[in-house]
């Protein structure tokens, strides 16, 4: 489970993905997003899930700061991989931004 | 898309499936439990993913405030639910109240 605290901010990312091409850059890009977010400052974690049948999928990130959640949506090499999202691989998407106000569950 | 502002609740469950039977009431709980929190005072929007491959699922209820979003999680029903998650359907599983600041995005 990731270590979400009171204050963390929570960035809901949800989205449909067109019907896609055998070898459209999306599946590389993701790897990419997910290794580059870890290494931003501030990062919590990030977890993802997309349901095959419908295309719908669900990536929350978790960050320290809303400074932090702010600056990895600035981030070069992410701001090209959302504009190729809009144009190109998602047929709709949302982002919610959330404070965090309490958390619990239960591990492995 | 569903129609999140700022001060609307997020409850974001997050979970692993256990390995699972061909019939152990899960799917028939999952719809049962998204017709009764639609039927709650409140409610906001759900939207669910979950992948087939790693059986990682991540459910975000939106509900207008916290008293809407505790009532739900209090339903006699759900409780049910949430124990036999607990004990049988969920390897490991979290939940993280997170309170909405902002959100954007782009309908199909």
């Amino acid at each position: 489970m990731i270590p979400v605290e009171a204050g963390t901010i929570a960035v809901i990312f949800s989205s449909v993905r067109r019907a896609q091409g055998e070898d459209d850059g999306y599946d590389e890009m993701a790897a990419r997003m997910d290794d580059l977010a870890r290494s931003q400052p501030g990062f919590v974690g990030v977890e993802s899930a997309r349901d095959a049948e419908t295309a719908f999928g669900v990536t929350v990130s978790y960050w320290r700061d809303e400074a932090s959640a702010q600056a990895w949506k600035a981030v070069a090499e992410h701001r090209v991989a959302q504009e190729r999202g809009r144009t190109q691989w998602y047929r709709e998407y949302s982002v919610v931004v959330a404070e965090v106000t309490r958390a619990y569950g239960r591990q492995a």
